[in-house]
C-alpha cells in the first residue's frame, strides 16, 4: 500500500493551476506543511495528506471546483473543523480537502416559521447563543460544539446529550443547498413544515459523511427556549442499578432532556481533572436535566429522584443554581478531554442500543475489557443507549492495539446481538466501514452503494468512507520506520 | 392511448399461474368485478385497470412475487386501503395491484423502549387507540385515520392535524422491514434512538409512494400520552385576522398541538353537514387545541385565547369538556365528508407554505377562484402552513375542469413564489407529477430519477407516479362515450 504522508503529487500541475484560479492564490494550499494540517481529523490512528487544500467563498466557487474534480476524477473530502470521530475527514485517498470555513455567513432567524439559515461553515455554539438570545432553541449539543461546525455537524448527523428528548441533527435539518459531485447546485427542503414533495433527499443528505454532495447553506428547524432547567446527580455503588433507573424513569414515562451515565473509571479520571468533588467510591453516576415549564420541571425531578433513591442510588443531588448545574454538565462534557490525558491514544466509541438494553451492554463492555486485558471507560448518553466505551491505550504498542480491536469488533457484535447499532452518532467512516454490513446486510450494504453512485458515479466523494474497500476487519493504521502511517487491512 | 379500464389481459396465462400458485387461489383476483374494486382510489378523476390483484400473507409472499414480477418486468401497485388523495394507488400501467391488508399483524408495544411493532395493514386509529391504551402517544392523524392503513401513512408520509408540535410520520418511523423490486428484503433502523450506521433509508423510503420497495413492517416511536388537553374556537370576521393569530401565536413561542383553519364557504358546508351551530356570518375560524400538562395547558391556553381577542376574534370559546372538543375536532375532520357532499367531484389540494405566508396563501387561492370564476374552500393546517383548497366541481362539464386545471396550477406557483411546496401532506403521486420540478428544479428532478434507478432498475415500482412521463401540464381524465376513462396529457 502507498504510504499516504508521501503523497501529494497525484493531481497535474495544469489542473492544480486551474484549482488554484478559481479560489484565489491565498486560498489555495499546496505547501507540505499546508497539507499536514489537513491530513488528520480528531480520530486517532488514522492520517493520510491530501494534494491540495481550497478555501472556498462561496457555493458558486464549490461547483467550479467540483467540475474540475469531476473530470479530473480527484477525490474531494469536505471537512469543518474535523471534529469528528470515525476518521471521516481524513483524504485517504488523497485529493482536495475542501475547507468550508468561509462559509460562515449566519444569514437569518426568521422568527415566524421558527428556522435559522446559515452557511455550514457557522461554529454549532454559535447557533445556540444567537438564536437563544431571542428566545428560541436549537437542541443538538455534540460534545465538540464549541468548535464543531455546522456542515460537519449535517455530514455526520450529530447527536449530543439532548438526544432523548430533542433527537438529533437530522430532526432539526429543514433544507440544504448542496453542490453534486458534478457541479450542479441542489436546493432541497426549506421553510415549510410539511413537505412531501419527491424523496426526501433532505435527509438522505443529514449523515451522509461527505460521501454523496458537498453541504453549502442550512436551513434548521428552532423551538421555543424552555423557560426553565434543573440538573441532578445520583450516585450508586452497583452500576446495574444506574442502568436500571435508567429504564424506570422511561417506563414511568418521563422524558428527561438530559440522561448521562459515567461509570466510575470515567468518574476517577473526571474528578482528577475537573475537581468537582466526586465521590470516587461510587461505581457509577446518572447526570439528569430537565428543561420545560417551571411547574412541569419541578414535577419531573420530584418524580425523577423518587425513581433514582427507589432504586438504591445513595445519594441524589439537585443542583441548586443554574451555575451548579451548568459546571455539573461541564465536567460531563470534559469526560473526553479528561480520559485522553491518562495515556497516549484515547479510542472512543459510541456502539448503540434500544435503551432497554443499556444495563446488557454495560455488563457487556466490562466483560470484554477484563477478557481483553484493557482499560475501558465507559461514560455516555444512557437515555439514548448510546455508550462511549472508551480505551485508554498507546499506539506504540502494537500488541496491545491488536487487543483493542479485537474488543471493539466484540463490542459491536455484541451491540448487534442486543438490537443496537455499530455508531450512534459518530458515523462510519473508516473507523467502522469494515463493521457497517453487521448492521445494514448485504441487502443494505448493497442498496447504500447503489446510492452512492446515483449521486457519484465516478466515486470522487469522500472515497473510503462507509463503505469499506475489503472485507469486514478494522483498518489500522500503524507508525512504522519512516515517521509517517501505513494503513494494513486485517482479513 | 389505451383506455386502461378495459385492461387486464397484458400478464401472461403461465405468468399469472406462476403468481397464483404463491398465494393461493383465494388471494389471486382477475375477474373484472374484482380488477374494477382496484382501478381507483380516494382521489378524483384517475382511474385504470390492473392485470390482478395478489393479497400476500407476509413478507415471503410479497418477495416471491416481487422475483416474478421484477423478472417479467410487471408493474407493482402496493396499497392499503387506498385513502390517498394524489392517484397513488391508481395502477395506470395496469399490472400488479399488492392488497397488503393481511400483513395486520400488531406485533408489540415495546414500553421501555417507546415503540410499536406492526405490518403494513394495521389502520391508523388502531394504532392510536392500542398504545393510548398504555398510556402512550402516536401523534400523526391523517383525516382518513379511521380506515387508512399504516403502510399508506409511510408511503404518503401522512401528516394531519398534529402536525404543527408534533410532526409528520416520517418523524415517528424508526425502523421497516421491505421488500427490493428485485425481491430482497430489506431491514433498516430499529429501536436505536441514535443511529448512524450508513444512509438514512428509513427516512428515504417514508413518503416514496410504493416508487422503492414494498413495506412490510414497520417499527414507530412512541411518546408519553399528554395528560391534558384543550380545544378552543375563535371566530373572525376577517379573515386576514385569523391568519395573522397563527402568526402572533407562534411567534409567541407558544405551540399548539393542533392550529386549524376554515373559511366561511367551509364553514357553512360544515355547519349544514354536522350541526354544531357555528356562526355563518362569520368569515373565519380557527380550532385550536394544546396539549401537555394540565397546567401548561391552562397557561397557554389563556395565552391564546389573549392573542385571539387581540387580533379581533369576535368570539373565543374553550371547549367545557373533552366530549365537546371532540366534536370541535370532529367538525373540522369532517370537512371533507361535508364538502364532497355539495357537488359530484370534490378536488381537495394541499399546497403548502412557510406558516408566516400563510395570509397571502389564503388571499392568493381567493384571488384565483374569482379569476377563474370557481367555488373554491379553503381549510387546513394553518399552524403547518398546510391548506387544502378545495374545489367543487363537477368533472362531466369538461369546460369547468379545464379552468380548476388552471386555477390549480396558479396556486402551486402562487405556493412555490411564496416559498412553498406543491404538496404538504398528499404526495405527489399522479396528480402533482406534472409539477414536482416547480419545487425540486431539474438537479432535483434528475437527482430523484437516479435514487428511483438505484431502487427499482426496471422501472416496475409504481410506475407513473412521483415523475411525469411528459411535460409540465396535470393529467387530466376524462369521462368519454365508452363509459370509462383516459388520459389526456396537456402539453
Amino acid at each position: 500500500m502507498t504510504c499516504r504522508i508521501l503523497r501529494g503529487d497525484s493531481v497535474e500541475q495544469s489542473v492544480k493551476n486551474e484549482l488554484r484560479s478559481i479560489v484565489g492564490k491565498d486560498y489555495f494550499l499546496d505547501s507540505p506543511n499546508e497539507l499536514y494540517v489537513y491530513s488528520y481529523d480528531a480520530t486517532p490512528l488514522y492520517q493520510a495528506m491530501p494534494d491540495a487544500v481550497l478555501i472556498p467563498s462561496g457555493v458558486e466557487e464549490v461547483a467550479a471546483i467540483m467540475k474540475v474534480a469531476n473530470k479530473n476524477r480527484i477525490p474531494i473530502v469536505s471537512r469543518g473543523s474535523g471534529t469528528n470521530l470515525c476518521g471521516g475527514t481524513v483524504p485517504v485517498e488523497g485529493g482536495i480537502v475542501l475547507n468550508m470555513n468561509r462559509l460562515n455567513a449566519f444569514k437569518e432567524i426568521d422568527q415566524e416559521n421558527l428556522t435559522a439559515t446559515f452557511g455550514p461553515g457557522v461554529i454549532t455554539a454559535d447557533v445556540h447563543r444567537a438564536v437563544e438570545a431571542v428566545g428560541l432553541f436549537y437542541p443538538p449539543d455534540p460534545g465538540s460544539m464549541r468548535i464543531s461546525t455546522m456542515g460537519g455537524n449535517v455530514a455526520e448527523c450529530a447527536g449530543g446529550m439532548r438526544g432523548l428528548k430533542y433527537g438529533v441533527t437530522k430532526d432539526y435539518i429543514m433544507g440544504l443547498e448542496a453542490v453534486l459531485p458534478g457541479g450542479e447546485v441542489l436546493r432541497v427542503g426549506g421553510k415549510n413544515a410539511k413537505d412531501v414533495a419527491g424523496y426526501d433527499v433532505t435527509k438522505l443528505l443529514v449523515g451522509s459523511e461527505g460521501t454523496l454532495a458537498v453541504i453549502t447553506e442550512i436551513t434548521a428547524k428552532l423551538l421555543p427556549l424552555p423557560a426553565a432547567k434543573q440538573t441532578m446527580v445520583a450516585y450508586y455503588n452497583d452500576l446495574t442499578a444506574a442502568a436500571r433507573t435508567v429504564q424506570r424513569i422511561i417506563s414511568a414515562k418521563i422524558i428527561p432532556a438530559t440522561l448521562e451515565f459515567l461509570d466510575q473509571a470515567t468518574m476517577v479520571v473526571v474528578e482528577d481533572f475537573a475537581k468537582i468533588g466526586l465521590p470516587l467510591d461510587m461505581k457509577a453516576m446518572l447526570i439528569i436535566e430537565q428543561d420545560g415549564s417551571e411547574w412541569q420541571v419541578e414535577q419531573d425531578m420530584a418524580r425523577i429522584a423518587d425513581i433514582c433513591r427507589s432504586e438504591g442510588a445513595t445519594e441524589v443531588r439537585t443542583a441548586q443554581t443554574a451555575e451548579e448545574g451548568a459546571s455539573l454538565m461541564a465536567a460531563r462534557r470534559s469526560a473526553l478531554s479528561a480520559l485522553a490525558r491518562v495515556k497516549p491514544t484515547t479510542i472512543l466509541e459510541d456502539a448503540t442500543v434500544p435503551r432497554a438494553n443499556l444495563a446488557a451492554m454495560v455488563d457487556q463492555v466490562e466483560v470484554i475489557a477484563k477478557k481483553y486485558n484493557l482499560q475501558i471507560c465507559t461514560f455516555g448518553h444512557a437515555g439514548d443507549g448510546n455508550l462511549h466505551p472508551t480505551c485508554l491505550t498507546d499506539e506504540r504498542d502494537q500488541e496491545e492495539i491488536h487487543r483493542v480491536e479485537q474488543a471493539f469488533e466484540e463490542i459491536f457484535h455484541a451491540a448487534i446481538k442486543l438490537g443496537g447499532t455499530i455508531t450512534g452518532e459518530h458515523g462510519v467512516g473508516m473507523a467502522k466501514a469494515g463493521y457497517l454490513d453487521l448492521k445494514v446486510g448485504p441487502v443494505g450494504m448493497e442498496l447504500m452503494k447503489r446510492i452512492k453512485e446515483a449521486f457519484d458515479p465516478h466515486g470522487i466523494m469522500n472515497p473510503g468512507k462507509i463503505f469499506a474497500k475489503s472485507a469486514r476487519r478494522r483498518v489500522v493504521v500503524q507508525t512504522n520506520g519512516c515517521g509517517c502511517k501505513h494503513e494494513h487491512a486485517h482479513n
